[in-house]
């Protein structure tokens, strides 16, 4: 594997053919987790069925195969509605595959600051923190300014108009006042998903005694 | 006056002796207050040596003749940092010439959530708020869900690089996931202040036994 | 209900299921309106057959059960033509739920000046004004030049070529010359009535003995 | 002359010796008007000086010698407010140069419909329209509404934020509801009045007995 | 007619019925022309039966009742390709049905400038030239150095990549450096005859003897 | 503290006055580093002869009083070329003085692959990598798939045209084929370096035994 | 032909029989190639049934009639990932079509530099290059920097957010900081292809002895 | 050198020290010509002071060592104003300095051609054409279609409003229907001059006997 990252085939634009070759080429070359993103259901199937041994989270539209254990980094996925739902699900179904411990945190938007407050707990013990917001994505800068871990946002395409199909959360956390926010790209739960294994990679070895 | 709203004299592009010109001719066709915004300090010593009995609001580059006594109803204009500051103060001073009562609450960013909370009992008490943010403006979503009151968001082109110069501002605060947001445009404290007035202008009678 | 304002079900990307569930914990939190926007109508049959008295307007897309009594204050929503009807519609028809006072003028364009100066009496009259514009949304700035109530202006994205979806009314809006307009989201009828709501709940206790 | 038309010196990056030249070789190529335009005050001097019989108009910029006679061809330049007013001189003033009989129609915005309406018999007589707008650019469909003579629409990039130096009033133009409204660049009073000569050059010879 | 031009129906949003219910209003109402634009086949199918005497261009995509009688003002319709067709079809084709006096004169683009060259006479003739062109739009500058008429420009919005959906066409038309050239929206032949008919009803009268 | 980060005073807009006020305020509510970016060396003459026992670093327009002493996180700040030199020394200068371990990489652009496969070395060593870009951005992509440590990607305003003062170079990094790559602000060294002190927070303790 | 260039059909917008014309029009009157770009296999199976002796390339969605003779010009076409193959299948195939001698080079990015440098003979062999990348087109910069020889990069449309839809690595390669390379449209490999072809017509007669 | 093109230093945020410096150090370790880019008048004065035998072309804004002698490679550069010719002489001199034999075309614009085809001889003769054109950049399209050789296309940031400094001119010669056209960065005369050294090296080998 390049690096130490898992290699993960991108679904869209392969045909089923396609990206069972390429899934047979990659188990057999390496011994760690193989993905597929974004791998509409009906592929899914004929897939799973000619490579024995996967798994389809739907709802993240994820193939995996020989998912890694759970190792000693806590990763918290944070959305603030239904609709960012599907990316928030690609990110923990990626985390998880690759071996994070993922909680999912969902429906605190910044238009209803109490039940963001109330779970502080939850984000304070975290390794790392993704937060996943469409629209104005104002929820980073809130929870960037509530805890000192890592924090990756993800802007979605969810919204409408002057959201410019995900645009408008992408440049507003660029431009957020909380400090030290990284940003990856619109509706890639995968990159986060990634950014964290990178960090995860550093906090798990210094860890270990 | 144009339909009850006061004659504000615009300065960019406008000589002192054409700001006093205009001043002069709306002191004696109206009786109420004549204000001129946007005004450099070196125009505004010109201009109020020409035209005795009014006042320069420097950081609100705001000048006023004739302001209207204080009317009951209680508009609050919030700000998150420094940098906002000049902008807030147009506002406030606009709104405080034309008869408003104007309280502000400064420094109260969604990166630092208590400061916010804190100052609810003010935001609660308001009839009308103004939150003037710059870069992601953030601030506008989570007052919008603190207070029931109409809420005018008035972006600013604070910030650098993906602020795009209040760009990005406007278009999370137009995209904000806390219904029934209003907006303005870049830095225009002015027009906030005007859209107040036209509330004022309902509320208040209403009041009056 | 969050701060006074309604839960309003935002139906894009849920599924009939997913609306009734919602549409059920809210009618049994809450004893106002619930409201769900941008409902298709197939999903509509199907939500109202689960949930009974509930009301679909098709035009505005949106399903409505206990409507809020009608209130004394006084909405007019203006349109410049059919394309923006929709718009309009969802507007008037949340508006209309929530219990404004709803009067609908339509078909008053800019390049008709005496159509819409026909209609200055009813534009006199309101508490506010919605005015719903496409193209390049000039409509907005003749209306604000006409009455001192509060307007909202709500860009839609009719149009073709440089109408930008929308974009080209949203810029115009905002840089509006008709001092004190405040404007929402490209074709978001739901958050002009919002913004409606917001004054009605400031002028209506004010107005009672 | 190219197809009939004035050649005119564009000023912008040509020293003062460069636009000498270039005058003086038309001057002696042609025998019609010569013209010069975006020229800055000082620049004007030397030129003058230099070539003698010439005008400068300063707030148009333009430097002119050899005027054309004034031709049976009535041009209106209508403009809203006083930050518009450069650019309309500019078209008013090459247009006198070329021979168009030009009237200026000033201070009339939309958000005051009556003042605008008030010139309506100007505007009855005009064989061509040049309206120059900033911010919004709504008086070009108003004007375009009330008149069925040609109307050139020249967007000037007065104003600030949402207007975007001039981008919003030309994609407004473009989009307007009022039929057959042609469009120019950004503060290009010179291309309006070009524009308007082509018209007049078949016009003219028609009306001729 | 509003103001002396023909009421025009524009089709998209409208279902067949609501177009027979207008166009039988507009006959009704007036004597001159009645046009519908962007008519798809199956619903002017549907009109033409319902409102009799009217003829459908498929290409133009214009339905037309009662033309009008061909007027002594020529217009000549250039376009450089095939693709770029059905706007030029638009554009002949309502200039057609208001009466003017068209000319086509196709697959002329500055990439084979002896072409352009040999179609001279025609354009030298013309009283008015609409000029439509997709991709850079050049053959505006080409075609407005070659003749002095009148110069109409329409962008269109085939080719792909940097053609940016017609705008980079509409940009460079502005930005031409042929003076005195007029823009109008994207893809609108519409507008284009709409503007010619505003010169035609100058250049005709002045005809007359 | 917040939240564990640094309170870090942007120096913008604020007076040397200001800057001292709110410095010393800092200093004296805690007891770690305080800084102060983009101040120009005037500003930070007259704030270093108000607040002793500071210093200021001109190519990275920082002033910092109170460093931290070293942690065993290692940082890589790497650089293309001479001209993003400041983005990269105010990520560099700000990293020291919060604590981290620095090295600073300079010089390896991809149009020169060789001299970047020189120093896989030491980035291999990296806790994390900072890449500092302008113009294309790619630099980010190559060490991205280098290494297996975090990265972090900070677009600069460097180059012209289409290198659009930065928004070139911010979209590639967030387009980057390299997985897990975190992109920051145009021209923010101060969040890349604030990115970084938020994993090293993580790491550091872990590490301790 | 045109100054020595092949004519090439552009299909989109046309149908096969129009499609069948033009073809048939082109070899009578050439005796060079004849090709037709963008065709879908449906529209191609019915023209080659009506035009005998040409063939279809499927991926590169070719026509081709009458290929020339390979010449002794060397062309290589790179590219990235699976994704970008039909641009760069477009490319290879109008190359070789006009008489090229093209070489593939596939799945060398720049996350993967090894891969790159294994294939620089091959690179160092070309007369020509051209550079078939997506996303953040950074592949362009590092080829740009092995080679001497004449770099043509052709972004394409693949990715998604951020990559907007090729306008990104579009902006990266114009950007690039290595000297001298040249770009093309967006998805263009044709236009690429002609630009190779530009240059071998100067190349091999020098090469002739 | 890297990959046989000439190293050149690029001015803009460098000392005249600096330039002195990276200069003596290129010429100490190479033999062939080293130039450096958009270097004011009083910063090359400084330079040509310390570091003897160079020369500097103002207009280019160009420093120059050791220029190559003369190959047998014909490099036409063509422009049609004089507000493009800076960009111009950039591409000349930059391309003199590596030895192209350069002919300067001016004055040849598209709203004139006539005068573009008088110097159709000159072009045919070129081994490769640069054309700089700001504006419209029609300019590009006419010359792609009179010549068969390479053809280079520089846009340059003049002209103002819609011509959004290049930006116009850019997307055009990127959309132009003028096959084969090659574009590259906004205003980079010598990125145009370094393609065409790259054609240069492979054109003169092949010639030599
Ligand atoms: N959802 C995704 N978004 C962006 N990149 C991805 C995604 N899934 C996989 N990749 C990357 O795509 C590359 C594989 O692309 P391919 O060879 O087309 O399957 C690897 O570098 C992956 O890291
Ligand atoms: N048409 C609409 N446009 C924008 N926001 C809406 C709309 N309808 C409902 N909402 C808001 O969407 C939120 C509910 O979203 P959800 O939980 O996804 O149903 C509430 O805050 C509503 O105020
Ligand atoms: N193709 C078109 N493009 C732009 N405007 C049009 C078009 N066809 C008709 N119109 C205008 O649309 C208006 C009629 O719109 P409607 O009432 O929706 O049919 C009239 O003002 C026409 O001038
Ligand atoms: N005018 C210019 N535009 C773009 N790149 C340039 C220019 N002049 C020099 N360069 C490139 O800039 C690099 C040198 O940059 P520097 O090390 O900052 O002097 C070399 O790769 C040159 O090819
Ligand atoms: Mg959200
Ligand atoms: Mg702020
Ligand atoms: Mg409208
Ligand atoms: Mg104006
Ligand atoms: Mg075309
Ligand atoms: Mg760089
Ligand atoms: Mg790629
Ligand atoms: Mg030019």
């Amino acid at each position: 594997r390049r690096q130490g990252l898992p290699e993960v085939v991108y679904g869209p634009g392969k045909t089923a053919e396609q990206v069972v070759g390429i899934v047979r080429g990659l188990l057999a070359a390496n011994t760690g987790p193989v993905l597929a993103t974004r791998i509409e259901p009906a592929t899914a199937a004929t897939v799973l069925d000619a490579v024995p041994d996967g798994t389809y989270d739907e709802r993240a539209r994820l193939l995996c195969w020989r998912p890694a254990p759970v190792r000693a980094v806590r990763l918290v996925v944070v959305t603030a509605g239904t609709s960012d739902g599907p990316v928030a699900a690609e990110a923990a179904a990626v985390a998880t595959a690759i071996g994070l411990d993922v909680t999912k945190v969902e429906d605190v938007g910044v238009a209803g600051l109490h039940r963001l407050l109330r779970v502080r707990p939850v984000l304070a013990d975290a390794d790392c923190v993704i937060v996943v917001a469409g629209m104005e994505g104002a929820l980073a800068s809130a929870v960037g300014g509530l805890v000192a871990a890592p924090v990756i946002a993800v802007p979605t395409s969810t919204g409408y108009g002057a959201a410019l199909e995900g645009v408008t959360a992408l440049l507003a956390m660029l431009s957020s006042c909380a400090a030290g926010l990284t940003v990856v790209n619109i509706d890639s739960g995968f990159a986060a998903a990634m950014a964290a294994h990178r960090l995860a990679m550093k906090i798990e070895p210094a860890r270990k005694p």
